[in-house]
């Protein structure tokens, strides 16, 4: 114990030393993240970039290991981790928030290791596999293009700026072709079994969390919770159908009560796990993203140097110009959808002038014609939301997914809205809302998880013949790696390379072929539209919750399968809720209340039952129906607290002792301060020293 | 400066030695509380309570300097103060936030004082006078039963359970008769001369804030910033009579986001003076308010030892018994005004059975029957919030003042919506509200200050005649003082009295006679009242917000005049924000759009103009353009952040600084631990302290 303490305390001499016996590629830590540098690039970038992930803190490096693919004939490829120590100082740079000892989350520093280390943990399992990984991103992203940095060597045509990340920049430029994070093999066996494989057992959150992140593990707590808080309606809608058609306003107001109850808890349960996790700290002042462009200045908060950017110009963009684009993509879609419509009828209705064979082309139209936009305007959305330069991560995903979300919305509701409320066809509505949620739901299953598996079982045959070709070839090459090279041979014996029969070859080369998966935003999509058709239409469809509770236990597994073996390994990402989608869900909670109540009034079961009103009175009765739930709503909002009442405790008793002990600080500072007045009061004159207080 | 250093630092010898002065009525410092005793009161218990209140710190008393009028014909007043050095230690214990040296928001510490005082500032204008007043309470309210304190002495059947307040048991049982601030005359003057005698300035709100203290300095500046934004709504009215009656639907929309942005902005604004008073970071976990119950144990947050009291017992009580209690409540006082209504229609619609003159019996009878229930259901609510035991006094505030808007909305505005929408009779809610609007709030300025200022000057006359009558007795009575008391002659010899002579015992017994403030609470509901006649039936008459504007810059001044002079000096209050009353007026804010949206729609007017809809088609109209304010309303909200960028800056960099502060600390701590227990080894084993490395 005490050695490890010892070590610790010669912190840059233990770092040092393992740089240097880092050239024998036994001792050399596992891969957290493989940059493929394109096969084109020239020599002088090539060298840059890589002086900047090994050089020194101090010279704008990130002081990273890196090792190199022994041969490059599909360019080179670098397998980049850290020694042990810089694991630990770059956590508490990052100001990464642990558990101690007792059992509080706070900052982790490396002066105190000792207090966070519970019992029997070892220095090595202290950080997660997400962590580490999150480590090498961060450090690798904050490489900021120095004073000196005018261009990129060799591209004199690629300027930069200061403070620019020099990694989006290579990126950007082409000079890296793609950067992927390695599978810990053994780690995602382990997991695997106890997630995909177990079909009736708990999803192991914990696990998914040290393996993949806060990010991809709130995805699966949420797609948990919502199936569960599911049961609900689809029991209701059981009872809905044995019932008799007056009490439907009843299921309305249960309905309402359960969209509202599930999205506050789901806070709550989303605030809880941010503090067990050490995010909820986080804010739109936190630390800014790589991309965030700016002058570099002093941070008002921390003090530390980082871009500067004025968030009145954000929001002079955001509402000047994002805004007025995004509501005319908005208008044009919809335009579209009429047009789709105002055509289906045409050819319904003049059946002289069309055949009625064509009678599915304008919705097919309209299908392929909404792919293709969707393609475009994703990419809108993010250039926009780039331009826009938000200052962090989080902030970004919000903006930008609150675009998409708005999009998806006229896409995929307002034809149903348009069928319910404008053509008023009730029997339409639900056979469309049952396609949707039974068809479309199975053919993405398809999409996500067979074909992947058929296509994934199909390239490992043939990975494994081309592995087998390749590994004859590698004996031959081995000797050949450098003749062949493009980059000369002192640049390359320079940077130490792995062992040609280490397993991270191989697997670096067939993970490199994966599909990248792309954040969570999909699979929210996919939860959001399910959940708009189930809520938004209950009382026409109440079997809706039902089939969403059928595709939600598979899609739980089917989605853990995909991003353990389909996908190559997503960065993690620290979130501390699930950012735009909140609002997103709450919205659509608002919008059933008030379709709800427009579908019971247009039914004519119920319009029969109430025949003595007349139709003024039957209106107001489902206006004033409509008001006492958005009451409901708005009281049950106000009585749920967004904290569970031990978090509120846990962080103010932590906000307490910080202001504590910023208090006994600035206390001692200015008793030391005062101390040396005193002293030197004395000092210089020694006899009056007795006489000061009678003066 | 340095010997005031030095003093400070001698904290206790120097409290003490002040004690022992104190004795001597002229270096008396100022009364901030003049506490009166029961004459009836027994000895022992006065005796009790004195020593509690000039008690030690660790004996359970306050440390508080008393000192006794001295005749006692009408009961003894005691006049409560505390020595320099005692209001900043209290200062430091309150965790009283400050302004430092360079502009930083933070705690108060007596080591730390010297970087508090700007330059040129001297200790003792360091506490503002409300805070001073407030900390005496606060030291007054804290004095808590000891385990050996059972029962009252003198009073075996008032029994007493350890951690309750001595002061507020003393004034329930009747010991004491009242507690009151003592004004203090030469700065309430300067005050004056710069609030409410020059009508044409900007209210001084910082002095008001420093004389009256924070909540009271808050009511002024809503008062302010309500009457400035309804300039817009009064410009409006008067365009609204301009043009033709088809543009009423867009000024209901021009009203709709006055309202939302009004609201909005007053809460920045709210949060910006809760950040510059350093209120801000006042949460429902803060220190407890004197009357809360509960064991006593160990504070979760704080450690130290105070009344614990489990929430969700709060909660129960709440839901299960306040809320019915509320709405039965509500319920009966609704059923009241429609049996009004009814009466008004028998007496009117039966000449043969009534005599006309009787008309107007009815709502006078229920205007008398609103009195007597608002009375007593004020007592109900203050009852049921004091048995829900609320920690905070914010809390107890809100939940008591939620209670109290509920039920004079239904008094208020109940029957104008009776009136709107169920009899439909446009004219008589025009002239309901011109009345409300006009004459009421007339007579309330004449209730408020007029009246009370005759009663005052009247009074004043007598009293200087009693004063003159007092004088000459007094003189006779100085040595008569002990002879006439009931009290023993060896307890009051205890008590340093204040000279005969002093100015301050006519203020006490002038200022005893004043009739008391209490709280902001009616001066709020006067405005909730003005503002949702405002808005909620701004479409029908439009000249609303120009009354409110002409009654609010009276008001403004009359309450300020009020405040000076017609009252006993309010203690002051800290407080973060105006509490319940902001969700009060959204919720106002929110029902008039639906008022509005509906007496538009019951327009004859506007449905004339729009003969050519159907009736379905025509309500449906104005449901749309409900649901499109409704949408306006919430996307106002998002977009419109709670706190100014600058204070979340501010309060993110406090924080920062905090949890680096907490970091440093822990790793002192770690190390010292690391240090200590390295030399340990070493002494045990010195021999083999090289090859510890190895090992
Ligand atoms: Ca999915
Ligand atoms: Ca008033």
């Amino acid at each position: 114990m005490s050695q490890q303490k010892l070590n610790l305390d010669k912190t840059d001499e233990f770092g040092e030393d393992f740089e240097i016996t880092a050239t024998d590629s036994t001792t050399f830590p596992p891969t957290y993240l493989v940059i493929r540098v394109h096969p084109a690039s020239k020599e002088e970038a090539v060298k840059w970039l890589v002086g900047k992930i090994r050089g020194k803190k101090l010279l704008g490096g990130a002081e990273l290991v890196v090792l190199r693919k022994p041969y490059d004939e599909d360019g080179l490829e670098f397998h980049v981790s850290a020694s042990p120590i810089k694991f630990l100082e770059i956590a508490e740079e990052m100001e990464l928030v642990k558990r101690d000892k007792h059992g509080q989350m706070r900052e982790f520093t490396v002066n105190d290791l000792e207090n966070f280390l519970v019992d029997g943990m070892n220095v090595d399992d202290f950080l997660t596999s997400a962590e580490r990984q999150a480590i090498i991103r961060h450090e690798l992203e904050n490489i900021r293009a120095l004073p000196t940095d005018i261009h990129v060597p060799g591209y004199p045509f690629y300027s930069m700026c200061e403070g620019q990340s020099v990694l989006h920049k290579c990126i950007q430029c082409g000079i890296i072709s793609s950067i992927y994070a390695l599978h810990d093999q053994e780690h995602l066996k382990k997991l695997g079994r106890s997630w995909y494989r177990s079909v009736f057992q708990k999803q192991p959150l914990d696990e998914i969390k040290i393996y993949f992140g806060e990010s991809i593990a709130l995805y699966f707590t949420f797609l948990g919770f919502y199936t569960t808080a599911l049961l609900f309606p689809t029991f209701l809608g059981f009872v809905q159908l044995l019932v008799s058609i007056e009490t439907l306003p009843v299921f309305c107001i249960f309905n309402v009560i359960w969209v509202t109850v599930f999205l506050e808890m789901w806070r709550r349960k989303s605030n809880e796990l941010a503090y067990k996790w050490g995010t909820i700290g986080m804010t739109s002042l936190g630390e800014p993203r790589a991309n965030f462009r700016g002058q570099m200045g002093k941070d008002p908060i921390t003090g530390k140097l980082c871009p500067q950017y004025p968030r009145y110009k954000t929001y002079l963009k955001m509402y000047c110009v994002s805004f007025p684009i995004v509501i005319a993509c908005l208008v044009g879609a919809y335009i579209i959808m009429l047009i789709s419509f105002w055509m289906e009828d045409q050819i319904k209705y003049n059946p002289e002038t069309w055949s009625q064979d064509l009678l599915l082309l304008p919705s097919v139209l309209y299908t392929a014609l909404v792919y293709v936009m969707n393609c475009y305007y994703r990419k809108l959305a993010t250039f926009l939301t780039e331009w826009e330069n938000h200052r962090t991560q989080s902030q970004f995903d919000r903006h930008r997914v609150t675009k998409l979300i708005l999009f998806e919305f006229v896409n995929n509701f307002m034809s149903l809205f348009y069928i319910a409320f404008i053509i008023q066809d009730m029997e339409m509505l639900r056979s469309q809302v049952a396609t949707m949620l039974i068809i479309l739901q199975a053919i993405n299953h398809m999409q996500e998880a067979v074909l992947p598996l058929l296509i994934n079982v199909g390239f490992a045959k043939i990975s494994q013949w081309k592995n087998g070709w390749k590994n004859t070839r590698q004996t031959k090459s081995k000797q050949k790696a450098f003749e062949d090279s493009r980059y000369s041979r002192e640049f390359l014996e320079t940077i130490p390379a792995i062992d040609p029969s280490d397993s991270r070859l191989n697997q670096a080369e067939q993970e490199g072929q994966l599909e990248i998966y792309e954040e969570t935003y999909d699979d929210y999509l996919e939860m959001f539209i399910q959940f708009g058709y189930v809520v938004l239409f209950s009382s026409v469809y109440p079997a809706a919750a039902l089939w969403a509770v059928i595709n939600n236990v598979l899609e739980i597994r089917a989605d853990a399968f995909r991003l353990c073996l389909v996908h190559q390994r997503p960065i993690s990402r620290k979130v501390k809720d699930i950012g735009a989608w909140q609002r997103a869900f709450e919205v659509i909670g608002g919008l059933s209340i008030m379709t709800n109540c427009g579908l019971l009034c247009l039914s004519p079961h119920i319009r029969s039952r109430m025949a003595h009103k007349t139709d003024l009175e039957y209106i107001l009765t489902f206006i004033f129906l409509e008001h006492i739930l958005l009451g409901i709503r708005y009281l049950l909002h106000i009585a749920i607290p967004d904290k569970p009442e031990w978090v509120r405790v846990e962080l103010a008793k932590k906000s307490y002792e910080s202001r504590q002990a910023l208090k006994h600080e600035k206390a001692l500072k200015s008793k030391r301060y005062l101390t040396r007045r005193f002293n030197t009061v004395h000092s210089k004159h020694p006899i009056s020293g007795p006489a000061l207080g009678n003066k």
